[in-house]
């Protein structure tokens, strides 16, 4: 039998609109998250919702939130799926907002570079949309192809090429959210305003928690002129983070700067390792001339500062190989839980941050892998992006190593004062460090946020704030 | 006889913070608007607050917040009073949050390029203080020498360099507010975070309305290796803004780039006038190779572009008397009301504010001057700076020409869907326009903002948020 809110919703939306298939339902229960596919794995599903509402448009939109607010029903918005921190997860008695169909192009503005999309255009979709005009986002996630924009949004993503274009808090203009009390927001397309706070920040990192993002208008740039490409060997991370801090404070912004440690060298360019050194992997690009300065300059800094020049092919491998990701599903098959955590931390700190977090990992039972690269740099600092996979003796540990790993590198980043998490979110895996991220303070301020956007608390509870 | 509160301040902080002579309570009794300096010459001045209270530190700032809370009384803070929108006015039974004792550089982190000042620091004496260290704001607003770094941060300020360096919310890393509540809220400084909503934006551009900000900590450069300048003439403010917009959108981000209408030209650069021709003036600087590609590339777009080069001497001038300006009180004692309107809009939109701003203004009976100049440029457009001056038959007119005067410039910028504010703020001039900028949803959301941090509307009231 049907909920009331279900025939409710049906009366309002109609059939095409609003599912209830045992398939649907299935594949909307819950994100990409490890430890959701570990449970489905050992049988222990998230339970199914009560519908999928796939909303034609904005209007839509508001007419859910006001059937659930009248009815006391959650809704748990549902971009592409991508995300991996326990972000969606279903309950029994909710309303999944499935946006993906949500995916028209609103407007591209070629004379002000700036592109509207609805919050369910796949990610790559609005970079091809965009591409035929000559312009790019400049926002690259690895999860370019299976994320959403408005997803973007929602997590406070953070692209391959941020140190020149920046993160998506850089490059979003303005934002349409239906409020939990059924008004629409749409933040004014002004290049910059001192007009009060800007609103649309309450957005950008609001996980499906204070609004439903409908549409996202980005300013865009020029597809480069030029492109070029530089790599470096170098022997320890810790000498690596001072080459990267040296090119960026001096002024340089090459849109990508990473450095792999030994391990990931080995594992991602078997072919170009060397010993046991690490290796800085840049892109450069922009106007020819600049890029032609950033490329000689970069590479004067970086043999000053104790690397040595690497072939640029790695660089070219990379960019080739950069969004292909063994599924988790594979490892865990293999009875194998495997995860990716980022963190941040100024310069000071990064390097015990990274020292600690692998000896940590690394004192995990059956522990196969711990490593790290950075991929995102910043003159005060960096992140870090951890990689964990063990095998534990039983299979019936998995949940609890995969816990206990987070667990450790959490604690080595808190301890030295670094920040929870670069880019993909708090969701629930991280909810429990909140405190320790934003104070007491900022815990009270975002929940006093959360009671007056969201006073029934329908909007997707149990993730961010902590209780 | 003493007012209860300033009894109370008086034994919680001392006489030497709680001030009530007559002549700081004059000189605190509002902002630099020349509309209030008009008033004090028509001798309808402003009432005399209770108090004058001068913090020392964080601490004495929530004495004074929680006493005035339970007691209900108003607080206005003031930084160093350079706000020209009418944002800093004492009523009768208020007390002015006097900032600039609280001038304490708590640190300068040189490894990480970051420094950290309590917000009534000198912005000259911020700049002077890391530029010992070789290091540099890269935020220069034209009140440099008189203005604060909270009060920056208040108002949601943007510096003459910002198109390569950014405006306040790109400059600053984190901040410490103290709540209306008593709270102390202070930001994580991680170069990055996906950790929930920035909550340090709520804060940039709150103009006093929803917590005292203690504390800025800031982002910073090292100074440039090289400075260069270039110059053009362009015949028409239109075909400048097409020069502006093919060198911003071809990725070069010279951190000045203005272009002076014919009249501006004339009365700020008489010695280089060439007809009725508009004037872009350019800084370039940065890495030496990378100033002198974009140099080299900027004059290129410019002649391309229907610009002829302009001696650069022009720039040397700008550079030396920027922050040079009359003072209000000048043109007061002569009969003539003249204020200063920033507004921004995309490129599409900049020509025709620009057109019919001029057209009204020039509208206005007596009017002296409409003129303008842009002086920040964003991929997307960029802003205007309108300067108007009239001087009425009827000195008693004077007000209602002001009035008149920003009326016309507002309703053409609104009419066009162009921003009502670039960067000097709200306060009490824009206050009815708000609605026009961020509509009733955006209101509303302000208004809640401020029911949750300021539930007993003790904060500066009356300021950003319409009735």
């Amino acid at each position: 039998m049907k909920q009331p809110i279900v025939e409710k919703l049906l009366k309002e939306l109609g059939r095409k609109k609003v599912k209830t298939d045992e398939g649907t339902l299935d594949e909307r229960r819950h994100d990409y998250s490890v430890v959701f596919q570990l449970d489905d794995m050992q049988g222990k599903e998230a339970p199914r919702p009560a519908c999928v509402v796939q909303p034609a448009g904005t209007v839509d939109v508001v007419k859910v939130i006001n059937l659930c607010r009248k009815t006391g029903t959650i809704i748990i918005p549902f971009g592409l799926g991508s995300g991996v921190v326990s972000g969606v997860k279903a309950v029994a008695d909710a309303v999944m907002l499935d946006m993906s169909g949500m995916k028209k192009i609103r407007r591209i503005d070629q004379h002000n570079l700036m592109a509207t999309f609805e919050a369910g255009v796949r990610g790559s979709d609005a970079e091809a949309a965009v591409n035929k005009r000559g312009l790019m986002l400049g926002h690259y996630p690895q999860s370019m192809d299976i994320s959403s924009v408005g997803g973007w949004v929602a997590t406070r993503a953070c692209g391959q090429f941020s140190s020149a274009y920046g993160a998506i808090e850089n490059l979003v203009m303005g934002l349409e959210v239906v409020l939990p009390n059924g008004e629409v927001l749409e933040t004014r397309l002004t290049p910059r305003a001192s007009a009060g706070p800007d609103l649309k920040q309450i957005f950008l990192g609001s996980e499906g928690a204070l609004g439903i993002i409908t549409a996202v208008t980005f300013s865009l740039h020029y597809k480069p002129e030029s492109q070029e490409y530089s790599a470096f060997y170098v022997p320890t991370m810790q000498k690596g983070f001072e080459t990267q801090r040296y090119i960026i404070q001096s002024g340089w912004a090459p849109p990508v700067m990473r450095q792999y440690d030994a391990s990931e060298v080995k594992r991602l360019f078997p072919e170009f390792t060397r010993e046991e050194d690490c290796l800085i992997v840049l892109v450069h690009e922009g106007p020819a001339a600049r890029t032609a300065a950033e490329l000689s300059e970069c590479a004067e800094i970086a043999v000053d500062t104790g690397c040595e020049t690497a072939p640029k092919e790695i660089v070219l491998k990379w960019l080739e190989e950069r969004n292909h990701v063994p599924t988790f599903e594979s490892f865990l098959k293999e009875g194998i839980i495997v995860d990716t955590v980022e963190i941040a931390a100024d310069w000071k700190k990064i390097g015990l941050i990274y020292k600690n977090a692998i000896a940590a990992l690394n004192g995990v039972e059956n522990i196969l892998n711990a490593s790290a690269h950075s991929s995102h740099c910043y003159r005060s600092g960096l992140n870090l992006y951890f990689t964990f996979a063990a095998m534990p003796a039983d299979p019936d540990n998995m949940a609890a190593v995969y816990e206990d790993c987070w667990r450790r590198i959490m604690e080595a980043t808190i301890k030295e004062g670094g920040g929870i998490s670069h880019h993909h979110g708090i969701g629930r895996v991280r909810r429990q460090w909140m405190r320790d991220e934003v104070g007491q303070a900022g815990v009270d301020l975002l929940k006093s946020l959360k009671k007056i956007l969201d006073p029934d608390n329908i909007l997707n509870p149990g993730v961010l704030i902590p209780e």
